[in-house]
């Protein structure tokens, strides 16, 4: 017997993820319609600006036991004085929780339980993230530079973005005086 | 509202994770007994050397929904031509999945299923394996260095050892004029 390789990379210095059963998927502004407070800035910028990119490794997606893997991308920028963000979402399966840690970059992972109480961790090279069952989660890049987040979470947790897209979070991050302050 | 720290760190280059709920643990020989085929050659070792090490995140242990995170550290060494290797284990609920990520070192992951049908796959700097459900594992550092592995799980996964502290693995990994062989 042999010793096999996997044909999946996980590039722990870069976040980079590559090989069999890895997808990637793009967010460009126009995918982000109604996100922003700054509504006027918004439609005077490009909608196909680059937003965020996420890698993801699924071997098994759906199944209750199982696990996701992958990096989040999130470029620099911002529309008015509001930091790039990410849509930001509950997970379908409310207890389903996350690992997010910070690989590149600095910026900040918004937090809200369903009662619309939020709080807001750093994110920086190093730090872990914790993300209990029942809480939005959504990641924003303060710096000039392009933030790099690891994730690892439940195969069946899903996505509900619904309950942000109409709801939003109850606080956002923007750029006060060339400091990210929590509105 | 201030961006908080989360004050726990996890370095993705070294590992190392630290700060507020993280825990570790150390495996010696002398918690290995009957692991290694060689028991003359076990024997003759000093039962404090140790084998390996866990750093562990836990916020959340046992509940649905949640994940563990941690760093396993695997010390080079061998037992007779056999290397030195985790106990390895099934979870208690035997669909619970794994994530391992290579961070530091070479070495190998057995992978056997409940009927006893094992793999092994290659473990090296940036290699990435999923570990579905119903698959014990167990790692083994083939190298001459330190072994580090990231690990992501869920919280209520449970280690059911006896089941491999009983039956064993269908393969050992032994050193073969100088290289890993798969028996």
């Amino acid at each position: 017997m042999k010793l096999m390789e996997t044909g999946v990379l996980y590039n722990p210095q870069s976040g980079k993820v590559s090989g069999k059963n890895v997808s990637k998927s793009s967010r460009q502004l126009k995918h982000m319609e109604g996100y922003y407070e700054d509504t006027e800035a918004f439609r005077s910028m490009d909608p196909e600006t680059p937003v965020y990119e996420v890698l993801m490794h699924a071997q098994e997606e759906g199944n209750e036991g199982g696990l996701l893997f992958g990096t989040s991308y999130l470029f620099p920028g911002k529309v008015g004085n509001e930091y790039f963000m990410t849509k930001g979402h509950f997970h379908e399966i409310k207890n389903r929780a996350e690992y997010y840690w910070g690989i590149q970059g600095e910026g900040a992972l918004v937090l809200m339980d369903e009662k619309g109480e939020a709080k807001v961790e750093k994110v920086t090279q190093g730090s872990l993230h914790y993300i209990p069952g029942h809480i939005a989660h959504r990641l924003v890049n303060t710096s000039d530079s392009m933030l790099v987040v690891g994730a690892c979470w439940p195969s069946d947790a899903g996505h509900d973005y619904g309950t942000i897209e109409e709801n939003g979070f109850s606080v956002r991050v923007k750029e006060e005086d060339g400091k990210p302050v929590v509105k």
